[in-house]
């Protein structure tokens, strides 16, 4: 019967990639249906084969939205196929154009669905670049686009990108002011949507030991101007220094300036476990900082930990509730 | 009686700082008499202040040299004092020119000993900048020069640096094909006159994924290079990976290009033991990565995991045993 916890939409990723596997495992451990009704978009052909493959003990269901009892039986997995794609038509472990089209046709779905408020999040299982490629659908943005501010969290590491692909030569044209102060806006009206106020943010330092002229003319003046806004954040702080800082619960978040600083410190801390969140897109969506690995794919060694700190993370966010403590 | 055990010479850095507790910490662990023949070298008041500190069982008792008997009896800590330092001359928690002086003179006696080989290596507690600015020392070099190449080493985690403390903006210029063999060829002698023969060599990408102009202008012909010239190299592989692969065994150790690619990943993987060596110069000398705390100095809750490491770093590479395995 329904319950009123609060749905997630999860998209399955490429059909011929990990994704499906570690989606059934992370439900086979119960913690997603105790705190909400999970309900996957995709191929249900694919799900039934990660069910078979894991030897998990679900019947998987096809229903037409996330309405009534959809996710709330905890031995059912509960999904929306559009019939994008047939069973014979993906192999596993191969990205093809088919895959690429089908899965932005699910992501798109999985949209609709947010913004219409019929889930309080999403969640993307991971995507294949090269599926996408030959689909010729655009992947979109970058740091601050459209797709936001690469998020990732991991426990009580939450990092927020100010750069993401960017060569670190460009990265450290796009380090101003303005731009951080940007970033630190989009993180104030979203901390608090997410039911967190007061966020003690940290910011990395851009050189060594947070010593350089970028730490002093661009990033020291945003920190005092993000102040004076009623953001609480502090620094820069010694890129080396800071990580570990948030790790020990000095700050709830830390924002840095380059993509490795903080994908260094997060996958180098703990490397399972990460869940990816787009800070400044309108509805929450996260995924995991994994791809769809081809090479283990149909081995059932797949972990799940990522994509289940994900959906933990969509669940709580997308329904105010704040970062999950684990 | 005198032991064939290698002897290490161990500089008690700032006697203002939380040197001498940290040393007296470490050998209190009975772990350091095991391997090698410890020799202090420093104000024996500052030791004598210690011991009192921290209540342990030890005697002080100075020494001309690294002869013989000295460092060979765990109850008793052998100490080579110039009598630099007079006990009334220096305050806990206090820079000072005469401390930098002091410093200065027992480094020198400490690259004396060791280059004629009455130790095989040297340990450096920490030093105080303000201390060695207020008597005009120069603290040298930087990354690559007469310093050598900043290495640290915490358990299976092992990171040299090409770069030091230069900008991010400076690193980038530094990031060559021809500064990156210079590092290399270094290694290669290093590593085999420590008893590492084959070393496996990660190089970490500059630039998100290793994917950029200086990854393949710079980076990826040198390591063709370095592969020709006999060390094992592989790379430049995606910052985000190779640390935690280094942690996982799969490589020995870590060639990073910045600073806080390689800091980043040591700080926050385990905070407590990074010992630092460095790279490049005619002897084993060790050091740890935090500072004097001079806010906690004196207090009696100064960790001295790093040092004990930098103590068993020092003993193992200096008499070719290759790294400790902690």
């Amino acid at each position: 019967m329904a319950n009123n916890k609060p749905a997630i939409g999860i998209t399955i990723g490429d059909p011929s990639g990990i994704g499906s596997e570690v989606i059934v495992k992370a439900l086979a451990t119960g913690e997603v249906h105790e705190i909400c009704r999970p309900v996957l978009i995709g191929s249900s052909h694919a799900i039934e084969q990660a069910v078979k493959l894991v030897k998990a003990p679900f019947s998987v269901h096809q229903v037409d939205s996330p309405a009534g009892e959809a996710g709330t039986d905890p031995n059912r997995i509960d999904i929306i196929d559009p019939g994008t794609r047939k069973p014979d038509e993906f192999k596993l472990g191969q990205a093809s154009a088919a895959n690429g089209k089908a899965m932005a046709e699910w992501n798109k779905m999985a949209q609709e669905l947010v913004a219409s408020g019929q889930v309080v999040g999403t969640v993307m299982a991971p995507v294949n670049t090269d599926s996408f490629k030959m689909a010729g659908v655009s992947m979109g943005g970058g740091a601050g686009g459209e797709q936001g501010y690469l998020f990732l969290i991991n426990g009580p590491l939450r990092i927020v990108h100010l750069t993401d692909h960017q060569p670190v030569r460009e990265a450290l044209k796009l380090a101003t002011k303005e731009n951080l102060l940007k970033l630190f806006d989009l993180l104030q009206s979203s901390i608090a949507k997410w039911g967190i106020p007061n966020a003690r943010v940290g910011l990395s330092g851009l050189n060594p030991h947070a010593m350089g002229d970028e730490d002093d003319n661009e990033l020291k003046p945003a920190v005092a101007e993000a102040n004076k806004r009623g953001l609480n954040v502090t620094g820069p702080i010694p890129p080396d220094t800071v990580f570990r800082q948030c790790v020990e619960g000095i700050y709830d978040l830390v924002v840095c300036i380059f993509h490795d600083q903080g994908h260094v410190a997060a996958k180098t801390w703990r490397f399972e476990g990460t869940a990816a969140l787009s800070l400044g897109r309108p509805f929450v969506g996260t995924s995991v900082a994994h791809g769809t690995a081809f090479d283990i794919v149909g081995k059932g060694i797949a972990d799940h930990k990522a994509i289940l700190s994900a959906m933990k993370l969509s669940a709580a966010l997308g329904s105010g509730q704040g970062f999950p403590r684990n």
